[in-house]
């Protein structure tokens, strides 16, 4: 199904579709990452539960006519999505605030955003993918104004869907990182992967961290909360 | 003239205006300080000429039809400004890259931005002046969204005025840092100084550095570079 290897990232790598033309094959790794890259681990069957996760998540916003590059899951590791010129903007929306933004502006953890925060970073690992502002994305990347706002109106309506898709499973959405590519066509739809790699999830009973927390802070064990999570969303089906 | 100090920055002291009701007095220090507090010196004649410089440039931006919190100024040191309530963001216009955003963005010094940029940063010694995007700046001041394009749009007004006014003395205007407060009937105007303390100026024939970057980067001798600076805008006139 796949063929030339494009692009191998932290947690994925990116390979040519086979006799498909202008699709990809995501592979996802058993690798985790934090800190930029400062502490690593491997841990087998990560990579098979967060293709399970995202291919799942892809399929509950594609359902909801939000535009994804997903196309559908191969296997326990791969999945196949539309090909789509990367935008070098990482896209987090916060609903509470945790992690790095309550040591950058001295904000309790917890704290509420009404309406919930919109943040742009630079997409470049030797910057440290740093938090730029709409003028800096504008300049960065070829995105227009416009294009901008969609983004981010995008962004806002995604968490709305996720905020639901997390509830009903008891969970509360407190932020996630989205990326978003360029189709050939030009139009500009969801990528990369929505999984607890890429989101802060918190049991609403509990408080546990069903998410990348438990490895960066060392308070349990990924594989285990990682398959929590999955077998929540699918009990829900 | 004065009465009680009501507070102390690093490079100004803020008093009460003894007698004039709603006004206050700037005076100007001595002391220089570079990367948030980490490098300080003492320049006899910085307080006398940033006062003199700030005085002249306020006039300037008043003569324009800029509101700004100046009055006048009253003595070597001192200046009488209208009293208003800081709000705390630094808002940074940069016309081409230097300094902190070269490192940020991975950009060559001397790249040029049009339109200028406008930065936001949230006014926190203790958080070091952290970079914000809009959304930020609306969560953390009491400035309405409509305040806050105010704010942006003064920038740039200010930023053609300062242009100009450097033009006229074959200076490059790299970029710039304003302070904004409101004033008891709730206008937003300009206040803090526009100094060599806050700008970076080239000397738009040999690139010298006309600014507070001698003294960050050891290049120069601060005190005949600011008195160069006021003999050229006192030339102007």
């Amino acid at each position: 199904m796949k063929t030339d290897l494009l692009y191998e990232g932290k947690a994925k790598r990116v390979y040519q579709a086979k006799d498909e033309t202008g699709k990809l094959v995501l592979e996802y790794k058993n690798d985790a990452t934090a800190f930029n890259g400062e502490k690593r681990g491997v841990f087998t069957g990560k990579g098979r539960l967060n293709n399970e996760i995202s291919a799942y998540i892809f399929n509950v916003l594609n359902e909801q006519g939000i535009q994804t590059h997903f196309v559908e899951r191969l296997s326990e590791t791969e999945q196949l999505v539309h090909q789509t010129e990367i935008i070098p903007l990482e896209v987090v929306v916060r609903n509470v605030a945790a992690g790095s933004i309550t040591r950058r502006l001295g904000l309790e953890t917890d704290t509420s955003f009404t309406p919930a925060l919109v943040e742009l970073f630079y997409k470049d690992d030797d910057l440290g993918d740093p938090l730029i502002n709409d003028e800096h994305a504008l300049f960065l990347s070829d995105v227009t104004k416009s294009e901008l706002q969609e983004i981010k109106d995008k962004a806002l309506e995604i968490n709305q869907q996720l905020i639901k898709l997390f509830e009903s499973v008891n969970l509360k959405l407190v932020d996630f990182k989205l990326e978003f590519g360029r189709l050939a066509s030009g139009c500009i739809v969801l990528s990369d992967e929505i999984s607890p790699d890429t989101c802060r999830l918190w049991d609403k009973t509990t408080n546990e961290n069903l998410d990348k927390d438990v490895f960066r802070e060392g308070t349990g064990d990924l594989l285990e909360v990682y398959q929590k999570l999955f077998d929540r969303l699918e009990a829900r089906t």
